[in-house]
């Protein structure tokens, strides 16, 4: 009976899918022939198997004026078909001791459950036929509205941070639908309805569109045979959905967005860069990002850590996050909490001397070993978690990498040089066309 | 022959249309069948007459992705029908010793002529044939696109202050379609072709959505039969054309916009505000704005202009204006210029003096009582330009308002009050959910 999860975590730091630590044998890959791209992945630890159908489509695919109908979408998923009435889907899960759970994000929507290996069958079954045959009433549409709308209350409209971040975002993104919430505006939300729902079910549910993952102690033929038997189905369309998105125009401007309320305790300060992502980026250039957010704030022995937080004592936390796995151009943050006492304008310069120095010196090699060997690691723990593991690909897929390019990521993430992350920080940590983000409280006036 | 122009220009100041100043008689009203309006504005005093025709769709209905369309297409709207190839239209009118132009804002396109009363009829049996029969092949779109493309190098491109106004706009505007500029970005120009332009065309230009207006020394009954024998002559469609525009959700950050280049030598400070327009105000909410923004910024007796440059001498030039014309919530300007060597931060500082000053303080009612005085004393005086008084009527009818709307102005600003100012003040100069533009030489390092 879990609730559907509005996903807007950090991806998961993939890893070496062919490195003798990958649990199980080789993932398998094939396409049905209604369009269903299967992917299996052995792990024979556990006689459990993680179920997950992506959907290359989220929140920045969203019609205009109808945004939040992703997210919403993803709520109705779960209110039933002609065939299994609602609750009957996640009752049979819960009764055969399974977990599941949906997530949106900007670029897809998914929809996972965990359970013994003996019921991937019946599972296949469910969602194949909540694939076609959703059953949308005027009667289940409102009310799950309601829930959304509270979700967003509690979640962003009671939060100046996460405020803030709406705020920042849509600075950043101008014109491209990533500077739009992945729930949706307030505004437009109430005014989504049962036809939004079932025009976009229409256009995007489709084998086409979907990406089947499988991971556990299954044969990849095994598999092929179930999904043949439910999926395979299904029909395929005349015309397969496409994502249809505006792009960002080059930015030429600083921007700073200021977020004064009086619920703020704790003054904040983030910086966002518009950078490429895996699929947008040049060969290399995106590891290059990834490893440049570790060294420069990934965790306490990083440079922003040790220098505004250890040395200069200005700041209680900072840090640095690349969201590399995106369809379109991408974010890359910097972050810090400011000490008692300390302005972020000062903070904020603190920081443009942190990356002035770090671009301007030679890199720390031993460092840049460290942070590799540490990533490549990550990924790897990463993988002893089946969910994980299949999310990995998942995500990977449906942002518009392939099998291959994930399973070279370690092999390319060993081959980024020095040279490599100071170019990558010298062109893209541009603070001339970033937007910086300030928490304040509210003035007592 | 003269060029279509972009008219990004302030709207103009109406007037009293029923005061005794006002040229001619009674303006007439009237639609035909097919639901174009035909609107017909007498005056005797010379044998020459404005024809416009105005078109209810802007830049701001420009289809997603296809920014500069609107833009775009008035300038194909020169290229010819199969009756009137191209340059036969502009050929007639200068051969008559008329003038015509052409002009596209966010919420209108509009053409008009001028000419002598005698070939008022020849000018309409044209602009109702461009209105249908409009001939477009890729041999003239292409390098018209190329014109598009060059126009906004020019202007924009190559000129730092509209740069930051574009990406201020873009701030202010986040999901609401007046964040794209008219003349739309250019990666979207780019791809512009012959079938957008008539796929927006065939959407737009009916005669549901478009409002004739006459000013001269005509009858309205002539004008009217021999609109009817023109433009009466297409049909209507089945459905009327709709605007679908996406509106912005609340403020809730003060969003600061930085641009630095090297090309500026006159460092610039604005500050944008969305307020509501006189189509989507409370009633006298609209007049109170444009009161407000003439006394704070209307010339060199304004409090902006005698706080910041003769009292403090640290600008060399400071106002206001509010766009008041315009069918969604629009924007509200203060700027100034800083006199050498005062730097922009402090300008800012002082700026929010004089607005915080203005709000806490009995209104100087005998400057209340000259700026409305000299607001409409401004319209009339408008008024005696035949094409002003047209082209006024145009944009309110073609921004959502009435004939007797624009009737009603003066009458309207009259009734305004100290409190009326002094509450648009306190509710819509709020810096808290504003856009500060910063414009600055690029620092040589």
């Amino acid at each position: 009976m879990s609730a559907p999860l509005l996903a807007i975590q950090p991806s998961l730091t993939p890893g070496d899918a062919n490195s003798a630590a990958r649990p199980g044998g080789s993932v398998s890959h094939s396409t049905l022939d209604n369009g269903l791209e299967v992917v299996v992945i052995p792990d024979t630890r556990t006689p459990v198997v993680t179920h997950m159908i992506w959907y290359k489509n989220g929140s920045a695919d969203d019609p205009l004026g109808k945004s939040g109908i992703a997210h919403f979408l993803e709520h109705l998923m779960f209110k039933g078909t002609k065939k299994h009435p609602q609750g009957e889907f996640s009752n049979l899960v819960a009764e055969l001791g399974g977990q599941e759970n949906a997530f949106t994000s900007y670029d897809y929507t998914a929809y996972f459950q965990r359970i013994g290996k003996e019921h991937l069958g019946a599972l296949m079954a469910f969602e194949a036929d909540r694939m076609c045959n959703l059953l949308l009433t005027d009667e289940v549409v409102a009310p799950e509205r309601d829930v959304v709308l509270e979700e967003r209350r509690m979640r962003t409209d009671s939060d100046p941070a996460a405020q803030l971040d709406e705020a920042v975002q849509a600075a950043l993104f101008a014109h491209h639908p990533y500077g739009t919430p992945i729930i949706g505006w307030n505004h437009e939300i109430e005014n989504l309805g049962r036809q939004d729902a079932l025009d976009y079910y229409n256009r995007f549910y489709t084998p086409e569109n979907a990406i089947l993952i499988v991971a556990g102690d299954v044969e990849a033929e095994d598999v092929l045979k179930s999904a043949q038997e439910t999926y395979g189905k299904i029909p395929a369309r005349a015309e397969s959905p496409q994502r249809r998105r505006t792009q960002e125009p080059p930015h030429r401007a600083h921007r700073l967005v200021t977020l004064l309320d009086e619920k703020v305790e704790q003054p904040a300060h983030e910086r966002v860069f518009k950078v490429p992502s895996y699929r947008t980026a040049q060969p290399g250039e995106a590891e290059a990002l990834e490893i440049l957010a570790h060294m420069l704030g990934g965790g306490p022995t990083s440079v922003l850590y040790e220098t505004l937080v250890v040395d200069q004592k200005i700041a209680v936390s900072a840090g640095a996050y690349y969201a590399g796995s995106a369809v379109d151009d991408t974010r890359f943050w910097i972050f810090a909490t400011p000490a008692p006492g300390v302005n972020l304008e000062h903070l904020d310069q603190s920081m443009d001397g942190v990356i002035k120095n770090f671009i301007e010196h030679p890199l720390d090699v031993e460092r840049l070993q460290r942070t590799k060997t540490r990533l490549i690691a990550d990924a790897i723990y990463a993988q002893d978690s089946q969910a994980s593991l299949a999310r990995w690909y998942g995500e990977s897929l449906a942002t518009g990498l392939s099998i291959a390019d994930v399973q070279a990521w370690p092999a390319r993430m060993e081959a980024v040089t020095a040279q490599d992350v100071l170019t990558a920080a010298k062109n893209w940590l541009d603070k001339r066309r970033a937007v910086t983000g300030f928490l304040l409280p509210e003035a007592t006036s």
